[in-house]
């Protein structure tokens, strides 16, 4: 059995939520499936990469407002929330899915779903684990805020940065990394052909 | 006659490098031309935006290496320098492209091809305009060496920054910005569609 392919998001990344849209059906076409890791741009980029927030970003920002809407309406996908909105917590939701990774493996990918469509679909606020659970359940919310959760998201995201996954999405196929949702085409190309 | 699609290039830019590859063809493709720009990154990146070079950001400069690299071999593409060498001075490559385009627009495309084509394919030092005589020829060497030139380089430097321009490469179609060489799929949809 190959390996899934590895796709690493943050949930207040635009570009993360339309890769999780595309990745099952990329992955399905090569016998793979997909393992789900949230990951945390505060970290990545503020920290390790010591980069300002892409939105504060002069010209940058005003692009990726721009790119983000138009990749909505080319795909025609529901986009209730905007690139300049205010950016929730992404801990309760990063935690979520640590934990699920964790316990309950065959639901990340329904998580990931129920996550991104609630956030950029529907412009829910889920920075809190009860504000999760309407969207993810009683069990997950709550297990959301508690400790192991916590230690179970610091791994995954220590472990992301180790990988040197610093956006979101990265896809990671076989070691190889693939950094933005544009990528998922060259991606698909590697695949096809096992690499070059 | 519709408007040709505006490219914006630096000359020290790997992926500017493999964008010139492509996107003649696909103007060819919807009855276009293209339009050739010099941008500087040091003033885009480093002077407007306020953030690192690329390849001395950490996580990112090792992704891009290999992305770099990575997409080269994919396509076939002779470059005898790598992302991690020693970077020219663009300034005179710029100038040279800057006052072609006003005084030899017909010339601004082979002019690209034979400065990226020296300096990514043959690893050649362009960084003065004597260097580049064996590559754009005697009168464009220059020319590239006077005042003209550099007034009209700042001048396109400062048109790009004022269109939004961060990036090297960046389509311009009929206003509507793509920035990197993974986004020429996405300009080619919107090209076929005439926008979403």
């Amino acid at each position: 059995m190959a390996a899934p392919l590895h796709i690493h998001l943050d949930f207040i990344s635009p570009y993360g939520y339309f890769a999780s849209l595309r990745v099952e059906a990329l992955a399905a076409r090569h016998g793979r499936t997909v393992a789900w890791h949230p990951m945390l741009l505060g970290v990545a980029v503020l920290k390790v990469m010591g980069l300002k927030p892409l939105m504060d970003t002069p010209l940058k920002g005003d692009y990726v407002d721009r790119d983000v809407r138009r990749y909505a309406r080319e795909h025609g996908l529901p986009m209730q929330r905007q690139p300049r909105d205010p950016v929730m917590n992404p801990l309760a939701c990063g935690r979520a899915l640590a934990w699920v990774n964790r316990h309950l493996p065959e639901r990340a990918g329904e998580v990931v779903h129920a996550i991104y469509r609630a956030y950029w679909g529907e412009a829910q606020d889920l920075s809190t684990p009860v504000s999760l659970e309407p969207f993810v359940g009683k069990t997950i919310a709550r297990a959301a805020a508690g400790e192991e959760a916590a230690a179970l998201l610091r791994a995954e995201v220590d472990a992301s940065i180790a990988a040197g996954v610093f956006g979101s999405p990265t896809l990671i196929i076989d070691g190889e990394p693939f950094w933005g949702v544009d990528k998922l085409e060259q991606a698909q190309r590697w695949l096809e052909r096992g690499g070059w």
